[in-house]
């Protein structure tokens, strides 16, 4: 009986992005559990059982993992990105803390991704170059009020904003208003980069200004960045802009 | 003559998270420019040259290898972690832009890595597990008046907050300030993970809180994560408490 828990990020998409440590716990599991989605990315491997649950139900996932790593099975939880980042690692943390003792005592790894603000950064250039955020437009589990007063302290320090889960069926007005929000702040020029299923075949990435911004572009696989004063929009003659944000800042116009 | 230019991230130095994109593109790279200890990761390859230069030199570094691609040469400069933060891929978009017209028609490919704060998160469970932003303390390249209003900003709007390059020999008060700062706004029990050269041999991970870190713990290789005041520390029996912030959040006493 000497089962274990892994936590294991994905990537955005693409099997390039998958590192060799998340690979081997994979291939190490007993069973998986997850999204139905990112399941589908697990390489098949013999005798390895498939546990897909829905995208609301984390905390009942991560009590099922649990409970079954804790008789002993070799267990993976896999997420999209990184685990850590709105994802399945706080979950099972908070599982953990919940339950019985023996949870506490498991043999717990968690195997971090390349988590989606970075592969969308890393197509557009380098947004996320200088001091940035990363904020989720989810109201499901915070305020929107808090959402707001977070927007507002971002953009007038200065940071580069990444908003991860941005817009849903049933959020269909937050990314809206969230973008109205940061024009109070930030010129309508403040470049934008809209990411769309990176690394997957259907990925699509706009770079566009915080004037110009339209939320109807964005969708549930969307992950947008929101640059700052600082943010520049370098143009390429056979190609898509690049955005960056340069190391060093001023300060002046923040 | 068609040379490209890949700026390749590494991840925090453990093989097993360089992701398979980032093999190929070194792979494939006729020479490969960066900091010395960061080309000692790279697996040798027969006749691919090797361009060192030491940690302060990146736009010279950026632009040595810009001009070596525009020759017709496959080139790739490495970043430890992701080369999107706090990196090379701001230096190299930085030199196109001021560089000749001919470097804006050149192949680009920025290769995302696993960049420091997702592993030291990883180590120490979730502490990213909610709105976060990621902070350099280095004041070689902005006013530190700068730093200390986006560390009020992002206390006490709620972020957990990742600092970068937190220390150095050039400036060895900073941290200290920032977390002389920090107090000023979070509780003296709020968590703080102090992660040092995580993926290495001699990696280490402690985690204390705001009222007890020590800036002496850390060194330029440390990555440090100070959580909001909903980010928990699990006990556990056997082993390193779990540090993670909840997905969940009141708002209440933000």
């Amino acid at each position: 009986m000497s089962g274990h828990l892994a936590v294991v990020g994905l990537g955005p998409g693409d099997a390039r992005w998958l590192t060799p440590e998340a690979g081997a716990w994979l291939a190490a599991a007993d069973a998986v559990y997850g999204y139905g989605a990112y399941l589908l990315r697990v390489p098949e491997r013999e005798g390895q059982a498939r546990h897909a649950s829905d995208n609301r139900e984390e905390g009942a996932r991560a009590a099922a993992a649990l409970r079954h790593a804790a008789q002993g099975a070799k267990v993976a939880i896999v997420s999209g990105g990184d685990p850590g980042v709105f994802a399945m690692a706080a979950a099972v943390c908070a599982e953990i803390e919940a339950g019985p003792d023996a949870w506490r005592a498991l043999d717990l790894a968690i195997v971090p991704g390349i988590t989606a603000m970075l592969a969308v950064a890393a197509r557009a250039g380098a947004p996320l170059g200088h001091d940035f955020c990363a904020l989720s437009l989810s109201d499901n589990l915070k305020p929107w009020e808090l959402i707001e007063r977070r927007l507002d302290a971002a953009a007038t320090a200065g940071f580069v904003i990444a908003l991860y889960n941005p817009i849903s069926r049933a959020r269909p007005w937050q990314l809206g208003a969230a973008l109205e929000r940061l024009r109070r702040h930030l010129p309508a020029a403040t470049p934008v980069v809209f990411g769309r299923a990176v690394g997957r075949t259907d990925e699509g990435v706009a770079v566009t200004t915080l004037g110009d911004a339209d939320p109807a572009a964005a969708d549930m696989a969307t992950l947008i960045i929101v640059g700052s004063r600082e943010t520049r929009i370098v143009a390429r003659p056979d190609g898509a802009p690049l955005v960056y944000t340069p190391r060093a800042a001023s300060g002046a116009s923040t």
